[in-house]
């Protein structure tokens, strides 16, 4: 009975059910399930928890498996194998044109328009006849979880446009679907990048696209329902980047996984610490004279560190959504005018604050606040261009955040502070 | 022929172009061009191009602009207008039930369910004919640009499951909806939040979803496009967050916009760089025999804010995706291991880099290695727990993350350092 129970639930619910479950049991309720259901189960579990029970499953149970899957779905699976087990159950998938299909949307990489797409889709050929073609649509649909759209190709299967349902079933019964069909399709190439694909179909409000090759031909197609999860694992990468988080964790990682995403990004910034410690040893002249100097470095690190941030995280989401406008001239004038109009306010409220708080001297307040106001345009400079850099060298701009703008910027702010209060206050 | 050229261009294109032009030349385009491409324009634009090129229409053109679109579009436009001039714009609107549709939204908190609904959706009534409700749905359809479903519901309006269209097709001519229906229906209410919603339609893969009202009844439809907008919004504005911007910006936004995101959360640092200069001062007395402590205080604050930030990154997605589970001793308990593993290694390295590097002696190592690892459990605490604490409290948790995090940490780090070097070295 808990199998009829089960069998009723939605695949995605029973996945989540699996998570909590140890693996035992887990396994266990996949190996009572019928395997379409488990297929769609299997989908919607986390890789790791899908690792587990893989391995807990021989290579033919694992190819029965693929065989309910789409083939963007299975293909995803079989792409987290080891080498010898992949070919071993791609070798007992039975039905040899999903094999096929498989073993080619292996060859994208795996965040491309081709890494994405699947290979069930719905097409008809130009040159048809409107009546001729129902049945071979009616046996395509079959595969097809929504068909979204028909797509029209020519004999060499080159994407030509679509065809709207309304049309084709208003259409003269003799006319040929060259007649009929619409001549404007948005479609993307394999190897689009999948953000660019993202942007299109938020862009057109697009529930399907069709994906060409490089001769043209029609090779697949991709959902909206996986571009939506693709968007979201986008962004949470992109946010666990800026948090100096480098691989894809989550709070029930373990120790070792979360460890190995947390950790180099520590070392960069001790490494930072490290210079620091070393820039400060040189201004060490000034702890006779001027100790309270010191007392202000975590203050101007602080509005470095914070500063910096800012300024990426605004350049890094316009590179992302491709809305990085005008010259560098004018965002460089505008960066600058914003750290001034920043800086001159915070330098303020400091040297006021400062004064009265604390009791600081005028000359004092007035070296800290002018380095303040230097730090604050450094600090926006270098969170503002180091990204654009980064991005025309053909680096992944998304690194220039988080740790390592605040530990350059750590670094630039001392240099700054010490160098203007040696300036000003001589020591 | 400039109008004849932009209305070949999807409407999507035309608001990107319209974004490059001064305002005289988007407000010429926009007159030149007819109502339902302009309304279409109209929505893809930025909020700020928008409400400039509306100040140039009359109330009547705006009205005239609003007949052309879906519900849920022309009521977030509304509600951008002034009081004044929104009740002259609906004033204006000629059919009333469209009027009617929109002022019903405008009551809706727009991250909710009721907010992000259009009222565009075909229904029928599960009392009818199979045969008899085919006219009253195409009608129906006629102002819904895609169908999706078709949702049915009973006397009183309460949504009671859906159609899908084969089943209409297939069914005998003579049957009734109640026959036919599947009274399996995913659905929400007005008051669910949006990213509630957003996670039902990724998890089950909807490409729309009704929404009920209190008592039940079907009061409209939310579309995937207009879920792929909030869930891209949503992210972007998280992310803003965490880099201490508080208001919706971006490259293009004029400086007093970005000042006014920016700079709370640079007073925020400021003011705890404040107590940081405090804290500081109040060991002054270890400047004379262990100056060189000074020199690792951006090390130790750097380490602090960098542990903090990935702790709370990592419990915020959590919260974000309900999916953080096991009790809190659990998580405590995982946090202390977690950064006893990562300030252990980071110890050795600064110890050995300290002792080599810098010459440093072995107890002055051990002072600012043992305090390195009480300020990684202590930031990682302060990174895990505040923002669950906030969330029990009702307080949104994404805003302790940033520059807030930073902050404390910087501060917590400062204190524990210089405590713990006061005891083991006595100053
Ligand atoms: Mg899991
Ligand atoms: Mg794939
Ligand atoms: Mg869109
Ligand atoms: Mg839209
Ligand atoms: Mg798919
Ligand atoms: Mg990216
Ligand atoms: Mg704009
Ligand atoms: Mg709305
Ligand atoms: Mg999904
Ligand atoms: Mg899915
Ligand atoms: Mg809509
Ligand atoms: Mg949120
Ligand atoms: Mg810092």
């Amino acid at each position: 009975e808990l199998r009829l129970y089960l069998e009723e639930l939605h695949h995605a619910d029973i996945a989540e059910i699996l998570e909590e479950l140890d693996l035992d049991d887990a396994t266990y309720v996949i190996k009572i399930l019928n395997t379409d259901k488990t297929a769609e189960v299997l989908m919607e579990l986390d890789e790791d928890d899908r690792e587990k029970i893989l391995n807990n499953l021989t290579a033919e149970e694992i190819a029965g498996e693929l065989e309910e899957m789409d083939t963007d779905d299975a293909a995803d699976i079989v792409a987290e194998l080891d080498q010898n087990l992949k070919e071993e159950v791609i070798g007992h998938i039975q039905d040899e044109e999903h094999a096929d299909n498989i073993v080619e949307l292996l060859r994208y990489d795996e965040d491309s328009a081709g890494g994405l797409m699947a290979k069930e889709l719905v097409k008809v050929n130009e040159n048809w006849s409107v009546t001729g073609c129902m049945s071979e649509m009616r046996e395509q649909a079959e595969y097809v979880t929504r068909v979204h759209s028909i797509y029209v190709v020519d004999n060499k299967d080159r994407l030509k446009g679509r065809l709207s349902l309304k049309d084709l079933l208003t259409a003269p019964s003799d006319a040929q679907i060259s007649d009929v069909y619409i001549d404007k399709v948005d479609f993307v190439s394999v190897h689009t990048p999948g953000d660019e694909v993202a942007r299109i179909m938020q862009k057109y409000d697009l529930e399907a696209i069709p994906v060409v090759n490089e001769m043209g031909k029609l090779v697949g197609r991709i959902t909206i329902d996986d571009m939506v999860d693709f968007i979201k694992e986008e962004a949470e990468r992109d946010y666990q980047m800026a948090a100096g988080i480098s691989e894809d964790v989550e709070s029930s990682s373990s120790i070792w996984q979360l460890t190995r995403a947390r950790l180099p990004w520590l070392i960069l910034a001790l490494a930072g610490g490290f210079i620091s410690v070393e820039v400060l040893g040189t201004f060490d002249s000034a702890m006779e004279k001027h100790g309270e100097l010191f007392f202000f470095v975590p203050l101007i690190a602080a509005m470095a560190g914070n500063v910096g941030v800012q300024s990426s995280a605004i350049v890094l989401q316009g590179l992302a959504n491709n809305s990085l406008r005008g010259s560098l001239l004018n965002r460089l004038l505008k960066e600058i005018g914003l750290s001034l109009l920043n800086g001159a306010v915070l330098a303020i409220l400091l040297i006021g604050g400062g004064m009265l708080l604390l009791g600081l001297n005028f000359e004092f307040g007035l070296t800290v606040g002018v380095s303040l106001v230097s730090v604050i345009i450094t600090a926006s400079l270098i969170g503002t261009f180091v990204p654009i850099i980064l991005e025309k060298q053909g680096i992944d701009p998304a690194m220039a955040t988080g740790p390592f703008i605040t530990t350059s910027n750590d670094i630039c702010g001392i240099l700054i502070y010490f160098s203007i209060a040696k300036l000003i206050l001589g020591f």
